[in-house]
C-alpha cells in the first residue's frame, strides 16, 4: 500500500491501472477511520481490482462554528486500518493541493438539501458535492462507496452523479453499530463516558419508531413525537432535528405512503450525532 | 460521421476509442455553426484521432427574456459543416436527455462572473458551467476547444477545469471574422441588412482602442471612453458594457499594468453581440 499527497501522482497510478484493464473502487473519507469505513473498504476490495481511499478533512464543508479544527486526525492508525482492509493507495492531500487561494468553483444541489442536515448546516452539502466532484475527477474510479449513516449525503451524491452525468457507480453500505446500537462515527471519540452512555438513546428511540411503523403507524407526526418523547427523557441529549422524508427526494412526508427515511440529529453535550433508518412501505 | 442523441451511445463509442488508444478532441456548440466553430473543429481534427462535436441549445444558460426560443437551428447544414471539418461523431441530445424534470445540481463560479456578460446575464455562466461539466463527463475528451470570442466563458471554463480537477486540456482559438471585421456569430443571422452594416462599428471601435494601447495609453477609462465615443456615433448601436479586465481573474482594471482583456457587448437593434481583444503589456 502506498500513500500519496499528490494529485498528479494519483492520476499516473490510476492511468497505469486503467491501461492494465483493472477496475478501481474508491472510498472517500475524512480519516479517523472506524469499522464503518472499514466495511466500505472491505466491500470495495471485494468488488474491484484496486482500492483507493482518500483521507481529507474538507474545510469547505464545515461551517464557521463547527468542529473543523478539532476534527480528530491520526494517519498512522488510519493507514493500518486501510492496509488491513485491502487498500492499495491512500490519497492524503494537503489543503493547498485541493484548494488554490483563488478557488472559485462550487457544485451545489437545490431541493435535496433544504431539510435534515442541510437545514442546520447550510453550506455543508455544497462543500461535500464540490470536494466529492474533485475527488471523483482525480480518482476516476468505477465505483464509490458511502455509508448509509450519512443518508442525506448519499442521496445528494447519487443525485449529483445522475445530474452531472458522472461516470461512476455509487454504492450505499449499511450502518455499522456498536454493540449497544450507537452508530459508529469519528465524532463518537468526542464523548465523555457519561455522554457515551447517554448517546445510546439515539438508536433506542429509532428502534421504538421502527416498531410503531412495523405495527402499522402511518402518521409522520406520530413517529416524530414518539422519537422526541424518548430522546427528551435523556438530560444530556438535545434534539437538532427529527424528520420523516421521502427516501429519494428528501422532501418532508406527512402521510407515510411511500418509502421514507426516518432521520435524526441529536447533540449529546456539544457533540452532534446522526442516525437513521429507511422504512419501505 | 455518425449523429447520436443518446448519452449511453456516446459513452460506448468513446470507451471503444479509448480502448484502442485513440485521443479525443471535443467541440461543444449550440449549433448553427459558422466559420468560427469550423476553425475549432479543424484544429481538433489536427490535434486528435477522433473529434466529437456537441450541438445543444442549452436552456439553463438563457435568461427568461433572452433568445432561447428563437435561437437559430439547422441540423442538416450543421452536419455538412461538421463532416467537412473532420468530425467523427455529433452528439445531438434532446433536452430530456440532458435534464430530468427534477434536475437539481449546478456548477457555479464566484468571482470571474461578476463583470462583463456575468453582470448583464446573471444565470448565464452557471448554466454554461453546468452543461459543460455534463458534456465533459459524457464525452471524456482529452482536449476541448473554445473560441476566444466568448473570452469570459473561456476564462470561466479554464477556472472550472482547474478548480474541479477535470482531466481535460482547454484550448482557446482565435476569433474568426467577416471581411469587414465583424466577429462570426450565430446571432449575426438575426441582423437586418442595415443592422449588419451598423454592426461593423463594434470591431472598428476595438481597433481604435488597440491603436491607443499600442501608442502607450495605459488608462482603462481612456480606453473605455474612446470605444464609447465611437459606438455612440452609430444610431442603431446601444452599449451593454465596455470593460477592461484582468485577462485571468476577469476583475476590472483601472491602470493597465498587466495583461488585459478589452471586452464589449453591444445591442445592434435587438441583437446582442460581443467582441474583444487581449492586450499584453
Amino acid at each position: 500500500m502506498r500513500i500519496s499527497e499528490s494529485i498528479k501522482d494519483i492520476r499516473l497510478q490510476v492511468k497505469e491501472w486503467k491501461k492494465a484493464g483493472l477496475s478501481i473502487g474508491f472510498v472517500p473519507t475524512m480519516g479517523y477511520l472506524h469499522e464503518g469505513h472499514e466495511s466500505l473498504i472491505r466491500r470495495a476490495a471485494i468488488e474491484n481490482d484496486k482500492v483507493i481511499v482518500s483521507i481529507f478533512v474538507n474545510p469547505i464543508q464545515f461551517g464557521p462554528k463547527e468542529d473543523l479544527d478539532k476534527y480528530p486526525r491520526d494517519l498512522e492508525r488510519d493507514s493500518c486500518i486501510c492496509k488491513d482492509a485491502g487498500t492499495n493507495l491512500i490519497f492524503y492531500p494537503k489543503k493547498e493541493e485541493m484548494y488554490y487561494d483563488d478557488f472559485a468553483t462550487f457544485v451545489d444541489i437545490n431541493g435535496l438539501t433544504k431539510e435534515l442536515c442541510g437545514k442546520s448546516r447550510p453550506i455543508h452539502f455544497r462543500g461535500v458535492c464540490t470536494v466529492v466532484s474533485k475527488l471523483f475527477n482525480i480518482v476516476s474510479a468505477d465505483k464509490a462507496y458511502f455509508g448509509e449513516k450519512d443518508a442525506q449525503q448519499l442521496a445528494v451524491i447519487k443525485r449529483m452523479v445522475r445530474d452531472l452525468n458522472i461516470d461512476i457507480e455509487i454504492i450505499g453500505c449499511p450502518i455499522v453499530r456498536e454493540k449497544d446500537g450507537l452508530a459508529k462515527s469519528s465524532r463518537n471519540t468526542y464523548l465523555s463516558l457519561e455522554e457515551r452512555n447517554a448517546a445510546t438513546i439515539i438508536n433506542k428511540s429509532l428502534k421504538i419508531a421502527r416498531n410503531k411503523l412495523n405495527n402499522g403507524e402511518r402518521s409522520a407526526k406520530a413517529i416524530r413525537d414518539i422519537i422526541k418523547e424518548n430522546i427528551d427523557k435523556e438530560p444530556l441529549a438535545k434534539i437538532d432535528y427529527i424528520e420523516v422524508v421521502d427516501s429519494i427526494s428528501m422532501e418532508i412526508v406527512e402521510e407515510i405512503d411511500r418509502n421514507v427515511l426516518v432521520a435524526i440529529a441529536v447533540y449529546i453535550g456539544k457533540t452532534r450525532l446522526i442516525d437513521n433508518f429507511t422504512f419501505e412501505v
